[in-house]
């Protein structure tokens, strides 16, 4: 842990100066999971409530899928009631995640405002006064702990919360919100000693209208985790890719070469929500292989590979987004050793359907992602030495190989590829 | 209305000089509605969450309810989305407070907390957020404004706000319920130019912890009803009976002789229950007589009577209510002369089966709750003179009668009393 | 008991030649509950579904009930799971019905079908596989049986049963629904024992398509309650006031003279529903007084008097109702002695204002159901001899009288008349 | 189709002598989808009404599983209004069905009762008047029946039938419930022309309870499916393994050697319920190649393959199901000319690890379903000559082959096997 001799104090100069720690490069893959109120209609995704009363016009799917399910005059509060969580299983969870070797993120506060525990500023719009009754962030919390590391995702904004709403049509120069509810909340929320802040909802105010940085400042100085939280950069209009931890900049944001600053992808499973969809298709998700392709490169280019999966209502994570989890875990027990903790090569890649490189201390990994079809692979970028050895992780003989240009490059004759439904092999320099 | 001079600082000596509106002495009967959440599992009481969980122990009559008619954690507030109030027509409410000559007290958040207006500070647990989808208050308010004098209902303390039990274990030295969530509740809930602002759970606490001189001298002094506008007693531990407006002091508070000020009984046709029960039976209510004479023994000490009656979940309001306030109400055609503006007698009333005295101007009212056996009233206390003129409510025939005693008293020979539901007739002096 | 001798055959002329159990005729009054699915939505009246979804064109109001209140497709059955009757409480009923001094009929099956009892020809369509999950039937005969006599109403048709629908199509022709369904219940229900079974639902198809005769034979020779049992006379189309045990004729049916064959007016306490309304309005029921009157005119012409309350989902009796059934019960402490067991006199009654007549033995009785100007009552029919005597009931000073007219007719001097909610007085000649 | 000259009898000796019609044994593959009003708790099996309810002791976690989520006295025919099937897109269901290469037989009936059509025998305990308001039997028919064989199952029993219940006590010496309920609802089910009739639930009577030979009978010679239906062996305890169309033994049946009859084995991805369970989990799924596995070895000793897949009570198929259904069609693109219209071979298979065989007119196939190690396999069984032509399905290039033994066998030197997630490879020979 790192040891934090000076204060920070409440602007952005000084927050931005804080050292990441380091756990966080290096775990490199996280789970993101949305859960809340959303999951009930389970419809659409989780800007479900927006997308039907928020938006002008409102989404027609939306609209019709109330009209044809539900009573008039229905309201997205009275969702709530039947998030029933009966079968959630932290301990299920728990080992999900450890096999899929991540870090997991939890979503404590969704746009639509209900807590997954028991704020008290968030009185009978929470998970314990209604629904679950149940902490759900404790509970995940004290099962992934002590093998996890575990953050907390948190929605600054509050689609449809009348403070908020009072202080957005006093075009933010009140801060109702922020005083009685916001600040209070996030604070009491640290209780659970979250190692990432994961802060959404930010743009339509300026950090100033949050208190961002004294938040911060907050955390960095004082809090329970101030030597270990990390947080992204989602503090206010303006603030995303420029201020704060590591930079989120957009979703599903893919940098075009090497960024400068720590950065974290973040991308769903199911390409059309981030959170749980009763009537998701097989097509509309990521097969394996492309999350890990997905997932190499990313991290070859420094990021960390933040992936959702949406809970149901019931509490069940559903058996599709399982096998995706377990499968990535199963790629990474043997290629694990070219991802968590490496650092990004002089190269990251050479074009689309080459190798992706990621390095580690004097090794360079190259990983495959599509079977060669001769057995042989060439790889441009490294420079080859004699002593240079090639290994096939997940087996221990040396691979022969041969100088491909002068200057670098080799060719690689590859054993018979294992099969693996990752679809991606890694070589070892 | 009252020219109000100078202003009411926020201290008691100032707020208790305040004189009281005219109209309230003069309107003598109100209908006090309870409606709320409780109204939809309708048993035991309005207090029945409090009764079910929060009391210690808990009431077994409440747990075993729960138990056997719901699952197993179904909390309080999944009763809200129940609160359908589709029938619930104001204009024919208006109807039947108006028939009964009353003016109208509503509960806009009882101690469960949940408004029923759209209060942004009780966000999701209001009637218009879930539930009814409406705005009750407002609504009703609509209906009755240009009949009837409307007032409303406020507690102080909301039993389980976690806002609230936060400064209770403090001793009530912290105010943040009060901060964030009461003081700008009630400062916009004035909005509905309540009249009568029937303050309610202030016992817990001193009114410096609520607030309550503060609140009451902008009330006196700045708000849109300051001139029209009557308070109760209930502003803080050691208030009632000594400071506010008029005087509630406890609930069925029943004094024994003629109070020095000005008070009110509040009492329900239930008499298990202030608001609505599914289960209540017939013997458990006032038959209209009952309420007649107690309606009238207030009167004649001067207080005002304030009756409850509880509507459903559905917005109704039980037939057996309405034929109640449909009865006094036609009673009240005949005998609201004595009733109506009247002012305590010298005499309230010579004994229990006696006649109960009101006055008005030169004329002294008896009103007969129990049939004579021989068409002959005897009244001790009036003192008559030869221009004394005695008559019969309802009927312009003078009657005929006979000085009693040397110094005071008459006997009258009474006509054949007519028939009435409300047992009991009115002889004007 | 009745012994029968002869064994009945399954025709109408040895059918209708059965002497009608004598217990019948001299309990005079019946109530009639109204008590099914159709209490759960508790719109518009007991023929809801009919009115939403069976006639054409349907009800507007019903439609529009639904639409406002329900998500669209939801169907009648669905209401089923709401029928909880949970505040169900049998002593509690047999305690009203006592105090009224009444018999009872029960809803075992309306026209929607549902049984309130677990009829095994109903499965998943009755009381004890959804809804209340009680054998509602038993459960209230088992309180009732021991102090009132105990009736089932049973619709012969139903209105959406496909099997029936089958056979209207079929021009009645076909009996699947008859045989499989109807008539096996039919014999099986008359194990709770009725001792009336009062039947509806027969209109569209005559009495050999349901199999009448045979049924009333085997009711009439072999069921258990062949000696004390009594049926009405719906039991085909054109059966109506001609065949099967006493006459109801027609709903509400009131005939201008004496009847020759003993027959009971049904009518109900909301003169627009005979099941529970949740929003019945006060003006829509009828007053005691107007219930006394009517029932004291049905006897006077030799008829039974057969009330309709309708309780709730909830399993209460509304205490409107209750109201009125003690009230009638009140009324026949006092004057009981000229309905029970009394026979229509040589003249029912004068005029509209003027008494109804009764009569008992050598006693005649005139019910006053207004009260006379002038303490005084002039009766046109009785014929006085000097042994006269006139009483009030509940009173037994006798009157002084004068005879009216040479030939008949008397004028009795009244005493004070007591009051009474009934509104009316009886005088024993 | 095949003409039937002579007529069958109601015997087991005519009945058994019909021809299977040919295309079942050419479909090899069907999906059997089991959905009813089980699909609704989604709970340890589609057995779950009688696990909670009817075995004795009852099972404690769905009796523990009741008590906690639901109010006490909740009966199974409440879950049917929450069989709400709101996102069934028979569309969708028949794409997936047809990329899986398979038939279809879906559950018009479970032992539950419910019909998934709107049978008239079945009143308000079927799919059209409750629950999803859809005739869920036409709309899938309509869908698939252009491309697919469809099925219907359908139980003889119904557990908790009353009528059933009374034969069952009478020994079933009464035919209650086939004369009333079963056989009119199965003769009205043939309106959807099932190509197959999927008995089940016959074990507790014989056949002559059932009437099974007569409705066969009438199945065989005049029903409008007489020339196409097929049926399995399910007709009356004893008749399993012997009497009836093709055989399923019992469940999961897999015979140690070549069967005489035709016969199927139904087996279900979900390992531990035939219906959809909320809470399976992945490690309880058979994945992609043990399915493939099965369904070869199933094929190769001549059984058809029956894949049960268990959609939700809202009408999705969970897409892990969609999954191994498309993983499979998409291995029958390639490897279908095995399978598909293929019969047994001399030999099914080596060992537990060597190839599988089938046949077509003269082509022999072994199917591989673990990589080699070297890249060779090697056959025993097959006998080659000169002209023996060796290649790989999905692969038009000869294999290079040598003789292995004098007799027989031979060593196939394979080429790189192309990746595929079912793990299987077929030889032509």
């Amino acid at each position: 842990s790192v040891v934090v001799e000076a204060r920070y104090s409440a602007d952005w100069s000084s927050l931005d100066s804080r050292p990441l720690p380091s756990w966080f490069d290096e775990a490199k893959l996280g789970i993101f999971v949305h859960w809340g109120v959303f999951s009930v209609p389970g419809f659409g995704s989780e800007w479900f409530w927006w997308h039907w009363q928020g938006q002008q016009p409102p989404d027609p799917n939306c609209v019709s899928f109330m009209k044809q399910n539900y009573p008039p005059g229905f309201s997205y509060p009275e969702f709530a009631p039947q998030f029933h969580a009966q079968f959630f299983d932290p301990g299920q969870w728990a080992d999900i995640f450890k096999a899929s070797g991540a870090y997991v993120v939890l979503t404590s506060k969704h746009h639509e405002g209900f807590t997954t525990w028991g704020s008290p500023f968030s009185w009978n719009w929470n998970s314990v006064d209604t629904g679950p009754h149940k902490d759900l962030v404790g509970d995940l919390g004290e099962a992934v702990r002590n093998s996890l590391h575990y953050g907390l995702y948190n929605s600054l904004y509050e689609w449809f919360n009348p403070l908020y709403l009072i202080d957005k049509k006093n075009g933010f120069k009140t801060q109702e919100y922020v005083v009685k509810k916001l600040l209070p909340e996030m604070y009491n929320m640290v209780v659970y000693k979250p190692e990432v802040i994961w802060s959404d909802g930010d743009w339509e105010a300026p950090d100033t209208y949050w208190n961002s940085t004294a938040f911060l400042a907050w955390l960095y100085n004082d809090s329970p985790v101030k030597d270990t939280v990390v947080t992204n950069d989602r503090w206010g209009a303006g603030c995303a890719c420029k201020h704060g931890g590591y930079y989120n900049c957009e979703d599903k944001y893919t940098p075009g070469q090497l960024p400068k600053h720590k950065w974290e992808k973040c991308t769903s499973v199911d390409t059309r929500s981030w959170g749980y969809r009763r009537n998701m298709r097989l097509n509309e998700l990521m097969d394996l292989p492309t999350i890990i392709k997905d997932l190499v490169q990313t991290v070859a280019l420094g990021g960390n590979y933040l992936l959702y999966v949406g809970p149901t209502a019931d509490g069940t994570i559903p058996v599709v987004f399982e096998e995706r989890l377990r499968g990535v875990g199963a790629w990474l027990q043997t290629n694990g050793e070219a991802i968590y903790a490496s650092k990004p090569w002089r190269v990251q890649y050479e074009n689309s359907t080459l190798p992706i490189f990621t390095s580690k201390d004097s090794s360079v990994y190259a990983v495959v992602t599509v079977k060669p079809p001769k057995s042989i692979v060439q790889l441009l970028a490294p420079k080859t030495s004699t002593d240079t050895k090639v290994t096939l992780l997940g087996n221990s003989k040396p691979l022969s190989w041969s100088p491909l240009l002068p200057s670098a490059g080799l060719t690689v004759l590859l054993p018979e590829l294992p099969d693996t439904p990752g679809q991606a092999w890694t070589l070892k320099l």
